[in-house]
């Protein structure tokens, strides 16, 4: 039975609550579909940034996790024994955080990626002479307009580098593609792999992301794994995209009516401070389960502003539960989330160990 | 001396710098213009969260502070015994936060805002037996549409219903205008005040803020207390609207380059979980210090996209520093920022001791 989560004594807000029981279940979705297309699958903790849901990740079959900063995936690493394989998405540049990151590879499974010559020096350099090496991945761009290579003829080129160096592996090909880019993903790592293969050099692995394209990822089956992030909560973004339901979303934000100043509009506990100013291309802050009425139109870093079509039938006092535009970030501010379902009778805190680890 | 930011090796990127110097200055600025029309100043300390700064408003001349939750209010209590007067500009609901509120108001002199008999009702039930009176003020709305009563004769008739509640008294009137509306302020709060003192009600305090018109606060004269926030650091927001220059920003983000895909592009290591989505109105997300040509174009949560109206020339390794859009929302973002300044050769660290306070 889940707590009354209407009754503002059980919950101070403004809260983070995650329902376990529909992460388990986005959780499988993924998994099973995955194995059904003999993907790997390695999520990014981004979005929950606890190594408990990481775990529940790899027993369902993850084959490691994927994380974005060398913080990032110290705090994992020390928040779970189960995390042994880590991939860690992002050119790591500078002596203290390279330090940090030989370090972390002797406790695990660690491969990073690199788009030039400049980090592929800085990682050799770092691991000349480590007892283990590194596998390095190149971060190839399918269309993002971010990181990565930008030709097949590049990723050739720098991973005949990486192998080069001593102290280092080439470990394969890494892309995070828009939406719906399969076909682009496709062409460029078949050719970029074709061509390091021709220099007598092997791709063990090819890895994309992406939860919105996710459940379309075997249309490159170039790809050997996938690093699906958001897909474990979901959000606004990726129901407006038709990924998933307003049921599917696991993380919400209960919040407080703290001033009704107009029969139109209210005013709640969370602003830009809980529910950040993402907007992901969509025009308000999130949406009130069971209002369709209600957009959230204003954000203030305390305050949220809801304004209804018609009278909002709001009380000071009253609460509301809120799908973000953005989980990930959301998880982000808050030191602790309160977490429900899997038979809890009251909410637990978890306290979020790897927020704000952007170094 | 400062150190030298450009050297990679000194600061381990992103980083939240703030210099000590600059913000002195902006304190100094608006408690002088603030001391020569006998306005008092209450700082809002949600820009910085530190104790040690809101010791040097507090030095420079400053009556108090202002806090937007009670947490926030709980943590710099903690963090200074030279806090000893706060003012919550909030509503406060629900009988945990209450319970906090008492506990923080044996502390200190205290006083919260409300806007509606439902607020009011919940701090009297809170209060009644309390050894020391709680002052609550009135919210009003002078045009921000957020919080506040709408109306002169709302107020009247708040302010009796505050003044007839046992361990309540009626502390005065406060508002949070929308920028350049010192005209509205004035007529909103005169006639306020006016209607209170018919009713036989002394009226204390008539507090008002925003830093993009400060400088311009003696136009409401009705008002005796001012409550700057972002005034402390300033920021992109605040020399857009021409109300700071660069020089005046204290709050800069330091970079590092970890890409460059294209000869007008360049990737750096911070995006919105140090930037922030924030726009403010604006376009793009801060501005590179000496670098009018370059656009932060586009953030994900790690990375921030720079683009160039010509050649971008920037390498991979080479840092610059960036004054966000919103200073406030900054802090919120990390655990610790580095000082320069006053004297110091190398940057010393301080924990955010009131980030993520939302409660």
């Amino acid at each position: 039975m889940l707590p009354d989560l209407s009754d503002p004594s059980v919950i101070e807000t403004p809260a983070v609550l995650v329902d376990l029981d529909i992460v388990k279940r986005n959780i499988d979705r993924f998994q099973s579909y995955a194995d059904g297309h003999g993907l790997r699958v390695r999520p990014h903790i981004k979005t929950h940034k606890l190594p408990a849901i990481a775990e529940m990740q790899l027993q369902a079959g993850a084959c490691g996790i994927t994380c974005q900063k060398v913080s990032e995936a110290e705090a994992m690493v020390a928040g779970s024994e189960a995390i042994t394989d880590v991939l860690i998405t992002y050119n790591i540049l500078g002596a203290a955080k390279l330090k940090r990151l030989k370090a972390l590879s002797e406790k695990v499974c660690l491969s990073v990626v690199a788009d030039s010559r400049a980090v592929v020096e800085g990682l050799a350099a770092a691991f000349k002479e480590a007892a283990k090496p590194l596998a390095v991945l190149v971060e190839c761009d399918t269309g993002a307009n971010r990181c990565g290579v930008a030709s097949p003829e590049e990723a050739v080129a720098l991973a005949e580098f990486i192998a080069a160096q001593p102290g280092l592996v080439f470990g394969g090909l890494m892309t995070y593609p828009p939406a719906g880019a399969e076909a682009a993903v496709e062409t460029f790592m078949t050719a970029a792999k074709a061509g390091i293969e021709a220099k007598g050099l092997a791709v063990p692995v090819v890895t994309s992301g992406g939860t919105p394209s996710m459940m379309q990822a075997a249309r490159a089956p170039v790809a050997t794994e996938y690093r699906p992030g958001t897909y474990v909560y979901n959000d606004r973004s990726l129901v407006s995209r038709g990924a998933a339901s307003w049921g599917d979303c696991a993380l919400t934000v209960l919040a407080t009516v703290v001033s009704v100043p107009a029969p139109d509009r209210a005013v709640i506990d969370a602003g830009s401070k809980t529910l950040t100013s993402d907007l992901l291309g969509l025009t308000g802050y999130g949406h009130v389960l069971g209002r369709d009425d209600i957009a959230i139109d204003q954000l203030s870093e305390e305050h949220g502003r809801l304004v209804s079509t018609g009278p909002i039938g709001l009380c000071v006092g009253d609460t509301v539960r809120i799908v973000p535009n953005h989980a990930c970030v959301v998880s982000n501010m808050v030191d602790e989330i309160l977490v429900i379902g899997d038979g809890r009778t009251a909410p637990e805190r978890w306290p979020v160990v790897a927020r704000g680890r952007i170094l």
